[in-house]
């Protein structure tokens, strides 16, 4: 598995803001927000892609979802609401090869979701 | 708990052009579709919102997205990628309140995400 900048912030190489941290994953203050809040739910297993997630990870990949939720209530979003997003090789956005999961909100997210 | 178009399409009351169907969950084609592939994920169970998630809710958190994975791999999304979306709420652009995870993809989905 090639080295990421997520692999290097779970390494403590490179700094972050970080909001949450247990054995399965990280949370983090996404450097270029688009939103008021944007955070990034980041596990500590490198998988590369969404697509690349095996059966036997669907209890991370629930984990993950649940930490994003969290994350979003301590931020005081959980009344008012939130978008969480998972983005997938090219066609997705996706700019990390090492999954991670979008929490955004803090305004009125619009529709289609980009 | 209040019925939904989910709930009524869950127990056949409504007709939805399904594309998965297990003990846990369906998915369906959007009605008003975003991208090309628009798909949504939808559990059995009726949980109002992801904020309403509980810890135990983990492991059906993680089979619903690795289903959104395997839907988007049987509709040809794998190689160029797909967006995954949850809505919670109103700043989240949630419309039903029984959660259901969005799988946008076959065109490139741009940045923000709404």
């Amino acid at each position: 598995m090639a080295e990421t900048i997520f692999s290097k912030i779970l390494a403590g190489e490179i700094p972050a803001d970080k909001v949450w941290d247990d054995p399965h994953c990280i949370a983090i203050r996404d450097i270029s927000p688009q939103a008021p809040v944007h955070l990034l739910v980041i596990p500590r297993k490198p998988i590369e892609t969404i697509d690349d997630a095996a059966p036997q990870d669907t209890a991370l990949l629930g984990h993950l979802t649940w930490v994003a939720a969290e994350v979003a209530r301590r931020e005081g979003l959980g009344s008012n609401g939130y978008r969480l997003v998972w983005n997938c090789r090219d066609d997705g956005g996706q700019e990390v090869p090492h999954i991670h999961l979008h929490v955004l909100g803090g305004r009125r997210m619009k529709w289609p979701p980009g």
